[in-house]
């Protein structure tokens, strides 16, 4: 595509238009070479990663290993080309492997139907521009989120590090199993892992204190300042490579300490439409009776596939300092899981373990996705004993260092300096991530709500009692408010000493009322005329009023603010209730009420 | 119990506190003969009603035909003590059964302890006082539900005034197979069906034209009005009755034209706990492993039940212009399915279909409850044969007749007169509730949630650029308008004419502000930094200066406001930017700022 013409706007913003769906023009362009080594080294070392990782988590959904290779590289190479995160990776996940196993049967076809169908209706929320629901997940949930998930993936690892076999899922039940088996420790793994851990963590280090460019300009200096530099980025595949080594060697002396990840079937997935229906020797089961069968699979995969790459895009868009577009990154999940299905993928979504590899081997555009999706290609079609050899224990150990500095202590501290309140989300969110992710997202997203919600149901409502009884709200009414209202009118003004009173309504908060409300009141005026007391609305504003009238409540007495004002003109300044106690002392039937 | 003193506080508060949670306290003491007329009236036809239900509610559980008695007299007498509404009746409902159809596999052990559950859940709900979750239900939402119910359950019973067999229960499959199969009709059922709407809705109408007391003193005079007043009000019974002696005559002559009740199996259910495994003759499912089967319906079960009962009531609360306590009607429902589990009941709810017959009918009290209650127990014991005659066409008019007047037509000119944004919670619920009534009702309490979420989500932002840009957000900062506002000011201040310009942020609207927001003011001051710009705050008030200081943003630079006081002592009134101008000329980093 040629260079676009600055000087005409019409092209300028089609081709604006076109960057943003296809968000690799507008760093292609501005693509160096510095950025072409951190990216090879990242996709390669995320490489390294998925495909153990992979064949793990399609035992998890209950289908054959090889299908989470199939999943593990349209994601890569379509995110290059539309996502709009530099860290986040897509592929088959912890979480996503579970839902696919309760809504797929561990039935291939039914898997692969999911895909697609959940790729269709994160297409059409994308297309929808749906992303905006991002906006409701709040800095606390995300925190306690990525906090959690941080302490749960790696203690999920810890099994590897430790060559335990058979441990479960479940982050309590894990933890008590490893701690009741940790006498069953495998030496090799442990001892791994271990030295992994260390060279890994003393690495990282290095790197952290690495001067940006050396300061001297002899040769031997810099090039040794290179070989450092270079070992302490690329130090998640370096490591897993020596591991690798080592096992292989110990393999050719003929013992093998070591827990391998073992043998991969070798193959490309066949590229076609997924099946629609399933035909088996004695019946088929036709499309309908699929989606039937798959049920509300088909709203909690897409909407968690949703949340979790739009929660893991937040947070390391906000680690990173750079911002996604969630309706964007809806479209990019969404044709990965459709294109998927084309190549016998299950539903996928963002991974947070890889995408925190991808980031913190220093991934600078999603182009590394090509060599993760090439290398997932490869190792399907040839290097499926290559990988064998890789110690489950390395992998751990480069996961471990990946997660764990998500875990952000201090945000405990900041939030009961800064905002009290914050910390019930945050909590909330953390404490049940350890139950299940989904639940403590779900949870957190809902009390950061019911927080929003909470100054809409019960507004600040000033009642004073002098001869009137004067009620005034503090905010507009929405309906969830006027339950509140009627209660605090009908309690107060029949509990008042001086009854029978007259009720004044001062509306001058209240800028916009809903039709819940307008029956409210007209409820709470009839109450009161039973009762023998009056109601009088004071201070409506034009759109208010417009409303009480146009719903023709009975008896509905008002001042209109023209007229207080012109009755009111001897107020007092300074005196809050100034404006209005004038006029209280008049009957509300008076000539200036309009009835 | 003896009359409470009204001189002793302790007592009287003490007995209020037991009227609250015993609202048959605050009827029965007043209880007259007029009402118990009524009552018994109310109580018949809803027991001639709630029968042929329970058995076809059965059937949609799929569970034998008489665990639909089963369930239905529980409710009666429970509700009889412990509800708030006089409409409300409780017992097995269509959804409900749908519900328990898909939560209970057909198997009674399951649906019985799924009751146990639920109403364990439901007292938990009310003694939490979780029933303000009612406030969210609003006006449009439940009118949309009622006027939807209404053409729903309506055209329901068309199937069995045209004597048509095996019509689905869905209502699109529902028109569809009633008029394609509408050349089946049974010219018996029709015709009585015909009958019988005929008679109900000329005795309806008389009903409703009679006057309150005959005006002349002759006996005959009198005497008649009386028969005319009872036959107008327990013309659901008379019909009833009347249509079952005409089908008992024909089975008499040999013959008959109509659809019946048909036979109901005969005997009280046995008084004891709900089994909590099912034991069969090859292997024992254990509790837990019932409770993971049941899954989310522990969930989904347990809050349709609370929505549908609290819309229900809410409706006919606002109808007959009465109040419920939301928290005492989860108390009487979770007791309910308690204690219904023990006479092999599955979970109830407040029906739509009979709540309207019993209001319609003209009950006075709950108290008509004990005689529906009574009549399933004697239908159960000694009547099943007495109920065999009742033709299904009459029992059709009589939920027609009772559902109808709920469709409120007028509701659409009225929200588009008052509210015209409320018609899209109305027609949301409204529709949707023809493809399932439970997502109807949720689809609305979201999309009401949205609108009432929308202005804190995009708050009103006032923008002007003269020279600085001057930022003024109209209301509080909560996290979902971050966003916007970065966008705007970044947005804005990278677009501005004079740029490089300064931007002022002026928060004297904004009373408060969470950790999501001062996240996200970081980024946007560090965003703005990055291009050379500077952020400063105005007006800040003191809880929202506190946050942004104990954050410890860099290069925080703002002015207070008494600082800005003194400063634009100067400042003409009138000028809605008066107070910042006079400000806005000196530099940010001018002495009155601290940085």
């Amino acid at each position: 595509m040629p260079a676009p013409d600055p000087q005409d706007p019409a092209r300028c913003c089609s081709y604006r238009a076109v960057q943003k769906r296809l968000p690799i023009l507008s760093w292609l362009p501005r693509y160096s070479l510095a950025w072409l080594q951190l990216d090879l080294i990242a996709g390669a070392t995320v490489g390294l990663t998925v495909v153990p990782q992979a064949l793990a988590y399609a035992e998890v959904a209950g289908l054959p290993v090889q299908y989470g290779l199939y999943s593990s590289f349209m994601g890569c190479f379509v995110y290059c080309f539309l996502g709009t995160a530099k860290d986040v990776t897509l592929g088959p996940t912890a979480i996503m492997s579970l839902l696919v196993s309760s809504y797929a049967f561990h039935d291939p076809v039914y898997a692969v139907l999911l895909a697609f169908l959940s790729g269709c209706i994160q297409l059409a929320m994308g297309l929808l521009r749906l992303g905006f629901l991002l906006d409701f997940i709040s800095c606390p949930v995300i925190k306690g989120f990525t906090s959690a998930a941080s302490i749960t993936i790696s203690f999920n690892q810890v099994k590897n590090i430790l060559g335990l076999q058979g441990i479960p899922r479940q982050f309590f039940l894990q933890v008590y199993q490893t701690l009741r088996r940790i006498g069953e420790t495998r030496a090799g793994d442990a001892i791994l892992g271990l030295a992994c851990l260390v060279a890994l963590t003393g690495l990282g280090a290095m790197k952290s204190r690495l001067p940006r460019a050396p300061s001297v300009e002899l040769l031997s200096t810099r090039v040794s300042y290179r070989i450092v530099w270079i070992s302490a980025t690329a130090r998640n595949a370096l490591v897993v490579l020596f591991a690798g080594l080592v096992a292989y060697s110990f393999q050719v002396m003929g013992s093998q300490p070591f827990t391998l990840t073992g043998k991969i079937p070798q193959g490309l997935p066949a590229f076609q439409l997924p099946l629609f229906s399933e035909v088996a020797p004695n019946s088929t089961v036709p499309f309908s009776r699929m989606v039937q069968d798959m049920g509300d699979g088909l709203a909690v995969v897409p909407l968690m596939g949703l949340l979790e790459t739009i929660a893991i895009g937040k947070a390391f868009a906000s680690q990173n300092d750079y911002r996604i577009d969630p309706n964007q990154e809806l479209l990019a999940m969404g044709v990965t899981n459709v294109l998927g299905s084309f190549v016998s993928s299950y539903p996928v979504t963002g991974s947070f373990g890889r995408t925190a590899v991808n980031a913190q081997t220093g991934a600078c555009t999603p182009a590394g996705g090509l060599v993760t999706g090439a290398l997932v290609l490869l190792s399907l079609a040839y290097l499926t004993s290559f990988f064998y050899y890789i110690p489950k224990a390395a992998l751990a150990a480069v996961i471990i260092c990946a997660v764990l500095p998500m875990f952000d202590a201090g945000i405990f501290r900041t939030l009961w300096r800064v905002k009290r309140l914050d910390l019930v989300p945050l909590c909330v969110t953390f404490l049940l991530c350890f139950w299940e992710i989904q639940y403590g997202i779900v949870a957190g997203v809902l009390v950061s709500g019911v927080l929003l919600l909470y100054p809409i149901a019960r507004p600040p409502i000033k009642v004073s009692d002098r001869g009137e009884l004067l009620v005034q709200p503090g905010s507009s009414l929405h309906f969830p408010a006027i339950e509140y209202l009627r209660d605090t009118v009908c309690g107060r003004a029949l509990a008042a000493a001086s009854s029978p009173c007259s009720v004044i309504l001062d509306c001058r908060h209240v800028s916009s009322i809903d039709y819940t409300v307008v029956v409210g009141l007209a409820d709470v005026l009839r109450e009161l005329r039973k009762r023998g007391l009056s109601l009088t609305f004071r201070g409506l504003q034009d759109d208010v009023l417009q409303a009480l009238l146009s719903a023709g409540l009975e008896e509905f007495q008002h001042f209109t603010s023209w007229q207080e004002a012109e009755q009111c003109g001897e107020a007092e300044p300074g005196s809050s209730w100034a404006l209005l106690f004038p006029c209280a002392e008049r009957s509300p039937l008076a000539t200036g009420c309009i009835q």
